[in-house]
C-alpha cells in the first residue's frame, strides 16, 4: 500500500514525520525520545560521513576515541560547561541487575552502586581536555588536532526524528593550538569544511555568522553557526564551531612550553555536526511526493524498473536492464535494478519517488524495440525518452542538473525569504504568517535578545559574517546598532 | 626518551601493556576499566573497518543504528540472555545531575529519576528482535540482513587495554531467515568472511570451530568462534559468529508468513567483532622491538627518513625525499616522510619500529650521489641498499614477502604449539610450562569441562571443524568419545 503524505503546506510537522516513515529514514523507539536509523537513513548519514572524514583528515586531524561513559567530577571543572550541560544528562549509578525474589522480571541489584555516578557523554570536552593535559607538553606537541566519531546523549523532553533525539550521532573536533589567532583561525576554517560540504554535496543554502554571548555554547568564548531555512520558514541550525579561548585549558590545567621556552596555556576549539542534517536535507528538499536526495550524495542516484507487458519476454527485459544497470555502474554512477516480481511497477514507481531518487529509468517492451528508455527526473517531475546510445552522457549531465537545480531552487526560496524590517510588529507580523528570515538591528544585549523571543517567538541566529556596517535603531530598544543581525523562529 | 620494553619472554603482560603505551595505540583511563583508542590504534580499527564493511555489504547486509540506551524488561525476555548479560551492564537511573545546595561540586538529582531502568547495550539482540517483529511480516521481508557498527559497555572486573575493556567498539550482525538450514549456513558463511579477513589481512593463523553449550552465546543454540594463538601460548577468541535457532523470534514474537501461506517463527543468527583484533595482531606479531604491522593494514606501510650530515644540502636532500613519497604514493602505498628537525634520526628509527611500520627507507647525503636508498624491514630487520631506479617494485615486493612471512611465522609458531594429548596430566604439565593449544579426547558433558577447567585453568576454545572421527577415551572420565576437542588457557 502507498499511502499519500500530508501535504506540505497543510501540516508540515505531520508530513514531516510520515516522510521519515514512509521513505523508510528512521523509526521512533523505546526509550522515549529515541529512534531507529533504519538503512536508507543510515546510507544518507554515511555518504556524509565519507565525505567529512575525508576533509576531516585532509585538514590534517586524526580520528581517536574517547570513553561514552565520563566522570560526573568532571563537569564540574568547567563552570559553564556544567551549568550547559548538567541539566540533561543520563546518569549511569549501577552496575548490574538482578532478578526479583519471586523470579519474575529484573529490578537493579542494590549491591552494585558506583561509589560515584558516571555521565553518558552529551559532548566530549571534559574527557579530552583531561587527556590533552597529559598529552601536551611543548610546542612540538602542537597543534593537536583530534576528532572522534561518536554517539552521544541529551536528555530531551520534546523531541522528532532526526532534529532532536535524546541520542544521536556525531561527530566532534577538539583542537588544541599555541596561539589565540591560530584557535580562531582554525575554528574558522572548519565552519567553512563543513558549509563547502553543505552546499556542495548537500545542495543546502547556508548563511554563517557569529552566534550572541546568549546563544553560545557553554564554555566557549565564540560560537561560530550556519543556519539554514527550512520550507515551513523555520532556521534549522545545522553545525556550529566553537573558539574555547583558554577556557578548557585552564579549566584543565593544559599547559606547553611555548619556543620562547614560557609555560602557557593552550587554545582551544571544539565543532561538531550531526544526524540532524539529514532532518535539514528532508525540510529543504522534500516535497508533497516524499524527499529528493541530491544526487552527490544520494545512495541511489539512478534506479531502473523494468515494465513487463503480457505477451512479451521477460528474460528480454530483465537482460537489456541487467546490461543497462552494469554499463551506468561502470561509470561510477550508484544505480539500482529493481527487477521483484513480488511488486507491481506503480507501487515501484511511487516507492523511489518517496525516497527521492534522483532519476527514474524505466524500461518497457516497446523499448527494446526502438532502443529507448523512459527517463524521469525526481525533482522536476520532467519525463523524456531518451536514446540509449546517448545513456551515460544523458544520465551524467542530468544529475549535475538536478544537483544544480536543488541548490538554486532551496537559495531562491531562502533569499524570497529574507526579510529587512526596521520595527518589531513588522518582525511580529512575519512571524506569525510565513515566518522566514529577518534581518534588523539590535541593541547587543541579552535583556532586549529575551524580550524580544518572548513576543514574537524569534531568536536571534546569527550576527551574519557579511552583514556590513550599518546604522540603525534596535527594533526593541530604539537605542543605536551597528549591524543587523539574523532573526528566525528556529527548531 | 626511546625506552626498552621489557622482554617479551621475561614478562609478556609488561611486555604487552608497555608496547600499547608506547606504540601510542591506547591509554587507560577514568572510569575503570576504560580506554581511550589513541589515533595510531584508532588508525588499525579504522583498516579494519573498512575492510570488514566491505565484506559485509557485499554479501547483502544493510548498516543500521539501534539505540545504545535499552529498556532493562527488553533483557527479560529471553531468558538465558539475561541470565548471560544482566551481570555485566551500566544502568541509567536518572537523567539530571545539580549542583550541591553549598554551591559546590554535584550530584544526582533525586527528583529526576526514572521511572523505569535503561540499559546500555552490552549487545543488541533485544531491541534489534524488538524491531524486527515490527518489520518482518511476509516471507518477502526475508532475508532480514542488518549490520550495526557500534559501542557497548560491559562491566569488567579485570581489563587489559583492548582485550577486555568496559567499553568497547565493535560490528553486530543480526539476521533473521525463512528456514534453519539458511541461518545455519548464514552464520557459518559470515564466520568465514571474518576468517578470510583476519588470515589474509591481518595474517593471523586461526582455528575454526563450534563451542561447547558451556561456551555458547547466552541465547543461541550453536555458537561458531575463530580462535587464535598468542605468543605467551595462551588463546584468544577473535569473533564469534551464533545460529539463535528460533529463540529470539519466539522471546520477541517474530513471525511471517511463508510461501506457503502459514505463519511461523523467523530463524536467527547474530556475529561480530571487536576492537579485541587490535590486541590480537600486538600478541600475535609483535616483538622485542614493538609492534610488527601486516603491510595489507598498516597505516603507514612505509616511512621515509631523510638523514642529514652537517656539510650537506639539507634542501636537496630533502626535495629528494619528497619526490620518493609521491612516487609512492601515486603507486598507491602508504607512505610518509617524517622530515621533522626536532627529533633525531635514531629517535625516528626507534619511534618507527615500535610502531611496527613493516618497511623503512632512509635516504642518506651519500643515497644521493649513489642513486640508491637504504631499506629495512621490520619484520626480519634484513638491511639492503637499493638503486632508486627499482624503488617501486621492489617496495611492493617486499610488501608481499613481509605480509606473506607473518603468516607463515605466525602459523609456524602455532602449529608447534599444537599437542596431541591422551592423558589429564600431560594437558596440566602443558599449562604449567609453556602452555599452547592441545587436542585431546572429552566425554561431552559440561561437568567434565568444568572439572578439567579447575585441574588445569584449560577450557575448551572449540570444537574444531576439521577435526576429524577418531575413537578414543575422554582425558578425565576414561569415557568413550569420537574426536579430539581443542583445549587452551584463554584470554
Amino acid at each position: 500500500m502507498n499511502k499519500k503524505l500530508t501535504p506540505l503546506k497543510e501540516n508540515f510537522s505531520a508530513w514531516y514525520n510520515e516522510l521519515v516513515k514512509q521513505a523508510d529514514l528512521a523509526e521512533p523507539t523505546a526509550p522515549r525520545g529515541a529512534m531507529i536509523i533504519k538503512p536508507y537513513g543510515y546510507a544518507l548519514w554515511e555518504a556524509v560521513k565519507n565525505l567529512l572524514d575525508q576533509k576531516i583528515k585532509e585538514t590534517g586531524h586524526q580520528n581517536a576515541y574517547f570513553p561514552l561513559l565520563i566522570p560526573a567530577s568532571y563537569f564540574a571543572k568547567e563552570e559553564d560547561h556544567i551549568q550547559g550541560f548538567a541539566k540533561e544528562c543520563a546518569i549511569v549509578t549501577h552496575y548490574r541487575l538482578t532478578t526479583h525474589a519471586d523470579g519474575k522480571g529484573i529490578m537493579l541489584d542494590p549491591n552494585a552502586r558506583l561509589e560515584s555516578p558516571l555521565v553518558v557523554r552529551p559532548t566530549s570536552e571534559t574527557i579530552i581536555w583531561e587527556s590533552f593535559r597529559k598529552w601536551i607538553q611543548s610546542y612540538r606537541d602542537l597543534p593537536m588536532l583530534i576528532n572522534q566519531w561518536a554517539n552521544v546523549v541529551r536528555w530531551e523532553m520534546r523531541t522528532r526524528p532526526f532534529l532532536r533525539t535524546s541520542e544521536f550521532l556525531w561527530q566532534e573536533g577538539h583542537t588544541a593550538h599555541n596561539t589565540r589567532e591560530e584557535a580562531l583561525d582554525h575554528a574558522h576554517q572548519m565552519l567553512q569544511v563543513y558549509c563547502d560540504i553543505i552546499r556542495n554535496e548537500l545542495a543546502i543554502p547556508l548563511i554563517e555568522g557569529e552566534k550572541t554571548a546568549h546563544e553560545r555554547f557553554a564554555g566557549a568564548e565564540a560560537t561560530y553557526t550556519m543556519e539554514a531555512l527550512m520550507q515551513d520558514g523555520k532556521a534549522l541550525q545545522l553545525g556550529t564551531s566553537h573558539f574555547l579561548g583558554q577556557n578548557f585549558a585552564k579549566a584543565f590545567d593544559v599547559r606547553f612550553v611555548n619556543q620562547e621556552g614560557a609555560l602557557t596555556h593552550v587554545w582551544g576549539t571544539s565543532w561538531g555536526i550531526t544526524t540532524r542534517l539529514i532532518g535539514a536535507l528532508i525540510m529543504v528538499h522534500g516535497d508533497d511526493q516524499g524527499l529528493t536526495i541530491p544526487p552527490r550524495i544520494a545512495p541511489i542516484q539512478v534506479v531502473v524498473i523494468p515494465v513487463f507487458r503480457s505477451g512479451t519476454s521477460q528474460e528480454i527485459l530483465i537482460e537489456k536492464a541487467t546490461s543497462i544497470r552494469k554499463t551506468l555502474a561502470s561509470h561510477g554512477i550508484r544505480v539500482k535494478l529493481d527487477q521483484r516480481d513480488t511488486h507491481q511497477p506503480g507501487w515501484k514507481f511511487h516507492e523511489y519517488e518517496k525516497k527521492g531518487v534522483p532519476l527514474r529509468l524505466v524500461l518497457g517492451p516497446r523499448d527494446l524495440a526502438n532502443h529507448t528508455i523512459e527517463m524521469l527526473r525526481r525533482d522536476t517531475g520532467e519525463k523524456r525518452v531518451i536514446s540509449l546510445d546517448r545513456l551515460v552522457s544523458v544520465v551524467e549531465e542530468q544529475l549535475i542538473a538536478i544537483q544544480d537545480n536543488l541548490y538554486k531552487r532551496a537559495l531562491a526560496f531562502q533569499k524570497k525569504s529574507i526579510h529587512y524590517v526596521d520595527h518589531l510588529d513588522q518582525l511580529q507580523n512575519i512571524m506569525q504568517r510565513d515566518r522566514g528570515f529577518v534581518m534588523a538591528h539590535w541593541d547587543g544585549t541579552t535583556a532586549t535578545e529575551e524580550a524580544i523571543k518572548q513576543m514574537t517567538q524569534a531568536t536571534i541566529r546569527c550576527i551574519p559574517f557579511d552583514s556590513s556596517e550599518e546604522a540603525g535603531r534596535c527594533i526593541y530598544t530604539r537605542k543605536s546598532s551597528q549591524r543587523r543581525v539574523l532573526f528566525a523562529t528556529a527548531y
